[in-house]
């Protein structure tokens, strides 16, 4: 079964706002295992939108839309897709009474154009709306199913979740599993070499690679009757990919991030965690500590811009920022020792660096940093060089710093130092 | 001058990934006075790219194409335009030598699919990329002129700014002038309905809002013969903004953050700032030294998220947390006072709040945040409660520190408290 999203909006051709509707049926016809090859947004234009709807009729089994269901003149989703689909528009009683509820209930007055919202094709599904006036429809004919969502994701999710989501199900006969293997510390065009072979002989499973900042994320989808035999194909693939990257793969779930496997391995082993952050600025930190459960893990994180404060709050020797400077292997050990001591953490993490743009030198070139890591008092440090804008080079070190501060927790954890 | 947006990608079209590209390419569109009636997301698809770049050439003088430049096997973009505009693929030198750079200085191990991604058009204009790896490409033909960007937003943003934009502004006979009138402390729905009858009345220029976290951007774009024609025309609807605004309007500079402007506030005035953040973690912090020369102003910054590390480090009285506990007007007070002490600086925000998805109670629910402001030693604390998700209140909170910390600054200097 094959659909296609049409959004359909001025303020996101322009650029007004960003198309989380897309992204949110995309990633439900994904889990559904509904194939989806375009996605296209139109502004509110009666002849673009038909002939845009035509085509996509012709290349979908499925037309899901959103937005264009308001009460206004311009918004006209609803009255361009009955007339391509050659259905009357009819006044439906119960979405008329829930439009008029909703507007008592908030003490507002009513126009006329608020009718226009309770108008759908004759004998269509009447989606009805929990949390705004313009119902959601399902409309068939023989060529094709359009799907009318309102635009507003606040409408649109619950709605989406609760109708949409069950009715698809009901037509399909085919199930899909899909699994995500996310690695972290190489490059994607070394994952796809090392999975070349994969890859080319890939028709079910498919395989695809994703390149994030410091992570590689590779989706294994397979279909088959039900879900259980879907599964069954991904997982040989899988275990091939783990065998191929062993523990650079953090997780096989799509929802876990990499901060949140890392939170995971320090909470499983009981271990608190402090951070000294120079360049990247506490960027480190709030990405952990936007893992919920933080608090069991972090208590203090060290922002030492200054080499003043390297020195008063993580006890960088001045000896140690005159000889090597800040921005140095010994200072990165330094900052990892003195954060774990001051803020009494079983273990810690130290960045120094060259954000730049300015700040650079041929010796010391802007991207250079050093990330250090204490375990339980075992210190290891790494130099890095980044390149970029002055954010990227923050955000590739803070990606680096997670990967490092995880690979020296699992090499202790192998070496078994732990209570 | 008509444009068409084509983003390409299995993960935008799968719902990993929302598509923040199309939004940022059809901003600057719209930024420059170009029409774009369609965007359009596809997969790495030969056939279905090819089918829609041809359709996307009719409709348009110029089809943006972004993502499908990376080295793996599915990147077919630039294979597949070049084909569709009978060009061949050359190797550039120029290209090819940054990618060997990239790699050397990463100490990375190149490897074959890396040289595909240096190959370009004859007789394309090259863009090449200071953030990654692959090339942008503008490529001419009578028919239509095609512009392949790279996926990740930190290669295609500073790409699109510095080498797109240029070109687009050397090809319209028309001269635009566009003012972005940046807003903070206000909702876009309450900046809409102050400028109804300016919105309602437009022409040329044209006035569009944004809503960001914290913030709404009203971007005035003219249309003229000549730049300064349409300055002119932009200049005095900036002006009744601005009289309707005032301080709230934090810069009419499209490259200027808000904490780009709060930095250089404390700049001007030779102040330095010290950050104490509980809920945040690190956030506010981060953002500030995202701006360059940051280590003039910040000089350390405390994330104190437990209890004991507030006491520790921000010398919050015990008494304090038990009587009216970490979330409270109280706690934000002495988090501020103790960290201008603590760090030894004229002025200091302090954030606590509950990020949730747990902690939250009938008496302090998720979302309830303070924040505390010391300027010189005269502390504001204000209340605040988000909604949305942890990252969402997380990025709320850190938004209105910036906007509470600017006021706070702002209320001071006109006071010429400053030495």
């Amino acid at each position: 079964m094959k659909a296609e999203i049409i959004c359909v909006g001025t303020e996101i051709l322009m650029g007004n706002i960003v198309n989380t509707n897309a992204a949110y049926i995309a990633e439900g016809l994904a889990g559904l295992g509904i194939s989806c090859f375009y996605q296209t947004v139109v502004g509110d234009n009666d002849s673009r939108l038909l002939e845009l709807f035509g085509e996509a009729s012709k290349r979908a089994d499925i037309v899901i839309l959103s937005g264009g269901l308001g009460p206004t003149e311009d918004d006209l989703t609803k009255e361009t897709v009955a007339r391509a689909m050659g259905q009357n528009l009819v006044l439906d009683d119960k979405a008329w009474k829930q439009i008029q509820k909703f507007f008592e209930k908030r003490n507002l007055k009513l126009t006329d154009n608020n009718k226009k919202q309770a108008y759908v094709p004759r004998g269509a599904k009447v989606l009805y709306n929990k949390n705004g006036t313009a119902p959601g429809i399902i409309a068939e004919s023989e060529k094709v199913t359009a799907i009318l969502l309102p635009g507003p994701p606040g409408e649109l999710r619950p709605m989406w979740d609760d109708q949409v989501v069950p009715y698809l199900k009901s037509l399909s006969k085919e199930a899909f599993f899909t699994e995500m293997v996310k690695i972290c510390g190489s490059g994607e065009s070394f994952v796809e070499t090392d999975l070349k072979d994969l890859i080319d002989a890939q028709s079910n499973p498919t395989i695809a690679t994703y390149a994030k900042t410091g992570e590689v994320h590779v989706r294994v989808t397979a279909r088959a009757e039900n879900e259980k035999e879907a599964h069954k194909l991904v997982k040989p693939v899988v275990k091939e990919i783990k065998k191929r990257f062993g523990s650079k793969i953090f997780t096989t779930d799509e929802n876990v991030t990499l901060e949140a496997a890392v939170m995971q391995l320090l909470n499983e082993n009981g271990l608190t965690l402090g951070t000294a952050e120079s360049l990247t600025g506490g960027m480190l930190t709030s990405r952990l500590i936007n893992v919920p459960g933080a608090s069991d893990v972090i208590k203090t994180g060290f922002i030492t811009y200054s080499n003043k404060s390297k020195r008063k709050f993580l006890g960088v020797k001045r000896s140690t920022l005159d000889k090597y400077g800040a921005v140095s292997e010994q200072c990165a050990k330094e900052m990892a020792k003195g954060c774990a001591a001051a803020s009494k953490s079983d273990v810690s993490v130290s960045l120094t660096g060259i954000a730049g743009p300015d700040g650079g030198s041929e010796e010391k070139p802007v991207g250079l940093t050093y990330i250090g890591v204490s375990v339980l008092g075992k210190i290891k440090v790494k130099k890095y060089l980044f390149s970029g804008e002055r954010e990227k080079i923050r955000e590739s070190a803070t990606a680096a710093a997670l990967t490092l501060l995880r690979h020296c927790l699992l090499e202790n954890l192998t070496e078994r130092t732990f209570a």
